[in-house]
């Protein structure tokens, strides 16, 4: 088995688990951005969102739901960040689909605050048009 | 009503929409962090996820998965980010509960890659320990 996350999933390589049902997992993250940086993943090997049915990124986000709150209350952060990362050009590490809850507090300076800058509307409404063709 | 979202919702603000049904929104963001950026959103004002509870989550992220292959399917692009920010040190700027879908190119230079850097396993172990404690 070549997936780090399965062999977690299946016990033969080591982590440390917070929560655990059936199909869904939640592991501390061994190289966390901040202090309680977490994933939540499922059991299912699925590499990422376009791969995965709704029903199952439903299942993972409920989880993701108890987990955060749960780091709300213990660990009482500023904030929290989740991400999700669909491929290596999206820095997707691990090719099985995780989801980071990166706990977050005021000033820590850590990653993706990007300034708001307005896009063109004529731009931005083409690109709405391409996305909105192809659903059904 | 002061929240831009519910505002877009109740259509007494402009938007450029690309999925609507009766509990969720696929908007454009009109400060595209790179071409094709799109927020899902639920249509009840919830402020982030400390405050939903599971089920709309998992309503929301359905949508959030049929997007996301739309977008794969439309825009063709490399990858694909999902990011969610609860809080201001999260760098949360509307206070309604929304998904942001960041279509990737290989190179594009955007945020949030980090460095991976190995934590203490006593302190990863420690914040774990309390996540559980506080999960029922």
């Amino acid at each position: 088995m070549d997936c780090v996350f399965c062999r977690i999933v299946a016990g033969t390589l080591p982590s440390t688990k917070v929560y655990e049902d059936g199909s869904t997992l939640a592991i501390m993250d061994i190289n966390p951005l901040t202090p309680g940086h977490l994933l939540v993943l499922p059991k299912a090997h699925v590499e990422n969102l376009f791969e995965a049915d709704e029903e199952l990124a439903a299942t993972v986000i409920r989880v993701v739901v108890r987990i955060a709150k749960a780091v709300g209350r213990s660990l009482k952060p500023d904030g929290l960040n989740l991400l999700q990362a669909n491929g290596k050009a999206a820095f997707q590490s691990v090719p099985h689909l995780h989801f980071h809850l990166i706990p977050r507090r005021s000033g820590d300076g850590k990653g993706f605050d990007w300034p708001l800058v307005p896009g063109k509307g004529e731009d931005i409404r083409r690109l709405g048009d391409l996305v909105r063709s192809v659903l059904a």
